[in-house]
């Protein structure tokens, strides 16, 4: 039986071409649409305001076409009450439990809008007392109340500032890779909220991976690990491996840089270095007794910076350090959210894309790859506050450390 | 104090590099050689043999440099027994373990050469009872009888064929990429060369990504299955995933092709279908419960060929089938490598690389993707019985089983 | 002092997003407007029509804001009579001239809308007696009329198709590179497109890089020429080189497969075979003269389909047919494009995009490359009429005359 | 009737790896060998000295091998008076010529031995009065005496150094793309290396795409000519036109970063600029007229260094000072190499391949490119003296002259 439900949303529509992504997607979901009201914004600086309603065949296929507009910001009208189901096994959600974006997102509950805490995409919608909080699949526990269906649930869409009319101090490069600045500009501008971040009593997140060793970072990204620009780092076993290797050979070991990002396998020293941390207990263990005294890690260490790091099926080992269980690894991730002001990934695919996948769309992100595809991926992730850089990271590196603390250029210089 | 040892090699040698190589690393790895004695080929055909003292500061420096010259097939003259040292505790090799390659290698125990089960590279090797087996770092328990040093051991290099002038019935592409072969030619030999595996009872590992189910490889997949050319897959979440999905969505999800090897985020609807497979308890159950009717997943279950499929921290989910644990999930790979005549990877970088790592380098492998990096990788690890091929996936299995089931092509032009 | 025009747009403008790019354009070239009328499409069978006024600051920024808004099919609603201008010097428009877009484009003279022929990008409009050509700059002529300003022209745009209700023979990907097919089945369409366009008495014209050769394509393409599949092929020295060196020497040269793209030297042996064919005088002398006896540019000889090669500052050589001068290598390419119904570029960048500077946009193109970067390129220079594959050319080429001519596969396999 | 030839080689053959791409060599020719005498280098710091008798066929078989393996530098012990034969036509060489590679040649006349001047690869070798001279076959004319067979000639190989012991002032990254060095020290070197080439009073050679704009290194690269670090740019239309075309602009033209190194179709901005130049008749007339008043071209005319722009098949306009004819460009460029120390290549294939055919293989080369695979392409043809960085090319000039102009820092930084 066909039903129906009405939709709106407000905003820039016009130049940002998100009408044309909701129109798209109610076709290819199988619904129809019929545009009730356009109230067009006459100039640049007008809103303009759309209320549509959209058709289905069936209530469960409805309710899905509902949810998906909603990742464009596209809102019932008249949204009612969440409907709240009981989980009856472990790890499974209601069949039509509301699976989440990363935008900001309240739910209706007893007549009031509550927000949802830290939005995470591709999870369930849990009620504890009278608060909503996330929870993946893996989490969901028999008999937790999960919101389902999209009645009760709008999408709080970011404003989007035009690029080229934005006075904002973090500008950004879009989800297609273009931009109207070049590298070099866009690291000033890294730095900048970098220091802005820090002023605010934010924290600055760090995805990396072993190419930061292969490509010569390691001075700059110790450099910035001391002067507090990084509060919490997360990486897989290579990267700590390569960095420690490195530490404890007292020289880059020879790798092919065509291939760094994921070389794990020079030589054997890897399998030596991970063996004496293993002894050692624990990276911590290692440097406190003397074993590791200089590098990424040591500098964590020192610094009482925070690092988790995940492990994956390529990995030798690993490191005592490593979480060998993926999805106890995406639990601890989660726990070191907290605060988060920028995001900066570099030189990893895995765990960046890991990290996107667990981030709420408003934390800003800056993604550094030599490869152009990691790149485009990542900056897909966030609603506008993302700067995506094709580059070597260890020149990206050294630039951002001259940027943030002059002084480093001048004694390398000098 | 400086150390010196004798080592040889015998084979073609001029033609083969592999002399620059060794002289190489001794080089590299701090040491000092002198050739002591040069009986060269004298022609195309003839062997030459070499012997070289090489020198270094201290034992373990010089041991250390033995075991990187084993990995090019040059041994010690006079390598005497092994050494053999008890693990003081789980998880941690003894100093100066011998860390492995994946070639053919051979332990001189009480006088008798033993024959290394099952090489795999940068493990330890543990005595039981008079046999040799390889053991990762991770496996190794406190009381293990571990092979240490470079004395009483020696690699058994793979006769290196000229391509030139090979006659075997299945050729290569050398490491660097090159070849002397076009790939629809290549494509002709494979599906020669796994006839032959299947004539002599040999099994066929696959190892796939994502990017089968986007380039519309299923079908060409599914045929290959239903006709005994897959006896084990070895794959991770995401395939799984999009092949379900595809399954019970009945067509093939929109995704963006250019970046489909890893696309584990379109709309919501994997969530779903990972939720769906949950409440049925496996992928084995959806199957004998009617939920899952079609695809690759399915046509392993109804053939009764052989899955693992191992997580990664990038996974929504997962599906209950999938090890989160990524060492459990290499356990659980090597238990599925026995009789393995041909290893044949599409599509996955993660996944391919984890396989090559524990792989003896005397399986024959082929790695199929999009990404030249990718093969070139996987090229790499193998010891002259590896093919790539940088091409789309679902054109490459479409010609593939067009070569081992005429009637497949035919049906589809007809 | 302001200026302001009006101008407007009808079609499915909803569901396209075109309205978007036109208002950010207006923006970018720092203009601005007023949405004046909106009538829009209530469902998704209806076109909309929007009414703009856009200003600027002066006449002739105005004008070349208007030409821009052309490109995405906006027109003035009263578009008055073109304004032409006298070519002063030769090789130089007058200042304002029309710039064009390769869209069906319509001049008004004399009160009567007269159609451009073969529309081409980034050239002028020149009237001669009562019709209009492109002329690209290098070929005005002191005293030619030329359109300037944006008045007296407008652009027919295409009509989109939305794909996912299309029900077009030649389904198409889009822009962004984003397909709802896999490969293997694009092949087959652009087989039947091949069949249609030769039904219709249309003629196919070829783009071909070298790779064409390395990736054993040879057989696949010549068979094609043999069966009347190419009308036309653009080239540079290199294929022809690599063709004509591998017929000569009876063999494939050995190359380096993972840069194929663009290696013209392999050993000498090209340079020997250039040597030869600027004996014989020419491509068709050495056919003639028995030299030349096998391979594509013999094949084309035989069959009297035409070629075209242009020189590149990189060619050894070159052949003797190649343009060195690459203004008159474009005038003799515009040359063969009469009568095109679709181009297939295989496996070169240089040659596709020069090929893409001259298409009318209405002309159907497919693009097979292995570099995505390229793909992308090309599928974005046509409007709605694009296939875009990243595969192994060799693997392309066979599996698309398998599909047209099926004995050829049989014979392969049997 | 079968003939042969006795060849020799000294040097550190046993690290380089030569000998096994020479016997390789011999097979691939279709020849056989024999070993006659092998005195081996006992130790890392002695040289080798290989005699090998080569046997082919015929003498035409014989002499093309011959000639391939003094790419090598392996010389015949006897190798008697060069052959010199007259060419009969314009544009064509007598058949049996000797093809020449781009490594120091001597050839022996009167029983002296020549040097051939500025060795270029793939041309013949000339002999006027009694210098020899590499003609490319386009320019060989009728009555020229020319070198044939490889009786009289020798190739000098460059002294390898081994990377790991070199201490020479500029250090190597192989041919492989492996490296032991970071990016951001290799800047460094390339830096050190351009300080001390004009100390020498040597010439540097530019190669640069239009990527260099895109990239935002316009500023950096404006800065290096200004300070005399540019003494010839080797470019096409491209960069040309997008320098101009932002300098006329006053700001970088949007475009898309990650297609930047080939876009010149940006709006149709670029075909007005264009169009501007051509009117005033020449780069030079335009900043002598004060149409063009900033950027890359702007400061090589105010500075006074030379350019050569050579055009493409893909080009619009062109710039009234690109050659169009390739040849003719080729000849130009070759004009401008005397002197030559150095020569850096940013951002361009073509033209960097293009300069990679007439350069000897003395002067070192420094090539820097986003896209891995012109890196290596690149690298490969050097002997012994190319530095290969895979970045973003505005980040490298930015780094580039803040090595060589500290005060450009201090000032961006303040």
């Amino acid at each position: 039986m066909p039903v129906s439900e009405t939709v709106e949303i407000s905003g820039h529509l016009m130049d940002t071409g998100v009408l044309a992504l909701v129109l798209d997607d109610v076709l290819e979901y199988g619904g129809d649409y019929v545009i009730d009201r356009f109230d067009v914004g006459r100039t640049a600086e007008d809103e303009s305001h759309v209320v549509v309603t959209v058709r289905h065949d069936d209530d469960e296929s409805l309710q899905r076409l509902l949810m998906r507009l909603q990742a464009h910001g596209m809102n019932a009208v008249d949204p009612g009450e969440a409907v709240i189901r009981r989980a009856e096994r472990d790890g499974v959600f209601p069949d039509n439990f509301y699976a989440t974006t990363n935008l900001e997102t309240v739910v209706r509950l007893g007549g009031h809008w509550v927000p949802v805490d830290s939005p995470e995409m591709n999870c369930g919608l849990k009620v504890v007392d009278s608060r909503v909080q996330t929870v993946p699949v893996s989490d969901v526990r028999a008999g937790d109340q999960v919101v389902c269906g999209a009645a009760g649930v709008k999408v709080v869409l970011p404003v989007h500032e035009r690029s080229t009319r934005a006075d904002s101090a973090f500008a950004v490069a879009d989800s297609a890779g273009h931009s109207d600045q070049a590298p070099a500009s866009l690291v000033r501008q890294i730095a900048a909220r970098m220091r802005e971040v820090k002023d605010d009593g934010g924290r600055i997140l760090w995805v990396a991976g072993p190419a930061v060793v292969h490509t010569g970072g390691c001075p700059a990204l110790v450099t910035l690990v001391e002067a507090g620009y990084v509060d919490v780092l997360f990486a897989g076993n290579a990267l700590a491996t390569r960095d420690i290797e490195a530490a404890m050979l007292g020289r880059l070991p020879a790798v092919d840089l065509s291939r760094a990002a994921e070389v794990d396998h020079g030589h054997e020293h890897h399998i030596r270095a991970i063996n004496a941390i293993r002894k050692a207990g624990s990276i911590v263990g290692a440097v406190e007794q003397g074993l590791l005294t200089s590098g990424i890690m040591h500098a964590l260490v020192r610094k009482g910076a925070r690092f988790v790091l995940v492990g994956s099926v390529r990995d030798d080992g690993p490191l005592p350090d490593v979480h060998t269980d993926v999805v106890e690894g995406q639990r601890a991730m989660r726990m070191e959210l907290r605060g988060v002001g920028l995001t900066v990934m570099v030189a990893t695919r895995l765990h960046s894309i890991a990290t996107g996948n667990i981030l709420p769309a408003s934390v800003p992100l800056v993604c550094v790859d030599i490869n152009p595809a990691t790149v485009t991926r990542l900056a897909e992730r966030v609603s506008g506050h993302g700067v995506g850089i094709v580059t070597d990271t260890g020149l990206f590196l050294e630039q951002l450390v001259r940027e943030l603390i002059p002084s480093y250029g001048a004694a390398a210089v000098g």
